[in-house]
């Protein structure tokens, strides 16, 4: 979040993207679509994980994913591959996707597919540690990475993103015995920030600790799947 | 920069901004202070490079650092070891300094020390590689860090970072044999995006590369040092 030296036009600000997200959860929660709002630095490992988890789950969930991106479709030609819809969202100039530019993601869509035929949407937000952590975008539930590479003190620096996860994956594990760097340290910071998330130490380059992360997405779909549906919808 | 639905007011904002950095730079040039404001993504390894640099060049320049940080004075701390004037920002939930903020921090400073004295003064942003790079804060040039672990990629999906910085580190570089990283490619990719950028690869582990990027600061130093002095400031 910049300081936009107005309290009031930052409140307004947080209001709006906050009643864009309830309404694009709402129209989730009628398809009955579970969506996951995937953040992390540039480069710990957003990417990959998806393409991983596409090659794992697309043939017993019906998947799409929402691919933020400042510019570019790198991410999204990446995932295309795996022959799911990939709506790509260019963001300009803005740090992390907000709940208007998915609501016209979303509409984009419904124009191509049915999307009461899908399980789960996967969001990748914008590589950023630190706002789209602030600007919900409608999902159900919260993923951050953060990769071994950054070092211990990451979740006591920025520490939004760490309060507002609800897994954390630890990635790159496997780069884990060239670095300096105290695992268990990581491990206590991301508690000291949020004591009740999810922790799953993972490398999508060995696939260790992937089936914990898949076993906790199907986990995640069959909540949406068992509540009540909700009927009033606008 | 987000997208606050207002082009006037975002213009608004850079361009207070922009008179804020000016006049920090004001201040710097009067006192025969070079400033170069060190940014990259979380984890890319900036206080690393300061620790090393510091240790190198505090006898020979005198040097302060600016240390930006949401919450927490840990770098602030592992700077200060090294016998130099560390001052420490938390911009709470701003995920980028400002110019506004390094006044204040060089308001601090003058209060402590002689300004006059100094040779160099090490901004060290948030860790942010998008937002940093749109708010000038007062500096002679731009050092922008790219860990080989984030991969080959990032100077095309965060543009402005790249296209603004005058001196690019590539850092990490004792990770790459362990990478699937193509390193002719990142260095590509930099060019595409900035023809002329001064690229430097560098391991604060091994020491590689650290002389190249000494010998680059002192340049800094000395451009300012051999130009006309400033002598109308308000």
């Amino acid at each position: 979040m910049h300081q936009i030296f107005d309290a009031a036009l930052e409140i307004n600000l947080l209001h709006a993207n906050q009643e864009g997200a309830d309404h694009n959860r709402e129209h989730f929660d009628r398809w009955g679509i579970t969506c996951l709002n995937v953040m992390s630095s540039p480069g710990a490992g957003k990417t990959a994980l998806l393409e991983r988890t596409l090659a794992a789950l697309r043939r017993e969930l019906k998947i799409a994913v929402i691919e933020g991106d400042m510019t570019t479709e790198l991410d999204a030609e990446r995932l295309r591959q795996y022959q799911v819809p990939v709506i790509a969202i260019n963001t300009g100039r803005s740090c992390h996707l907000d709940s208007k530019m998915v609501s016209g993601g979303i509409h984009r869509f419904a124009q191509d597919y049915d999307p009461a035929e899908f399980d789960l949407v996967l969001v990748e937000n914008v590589g950023n540690l630190v706002c789209p952590a602030e600007f919900e975008v409608g999902e159900h539930a919260k993923v951050a990475l953060l990769s071994v590479t950054e070092g211990e003190d990451k979740p006591l620096k920025y520490p939004v993103m760490f309060q507002e996860a609800d897994c954390l994956l630890i990635t790159k594990i496997d780069l884990a015995p060239y670095l300096e760097v105290d695992f268990n340290q990581i491990m206590a910071n991301v508690r000291q920030m949020n004591p009740h998330v999810t922790i799953i130490p993972v490398s999508t380059k060995t696939g260790e600790g992937l089936e914990a992360w898949f076993e906790w997405v199907r986990s995640q779909t069959n909540k949406l799947r068992l509540a009540a549906p909700v009927s009033t919808v606008h």
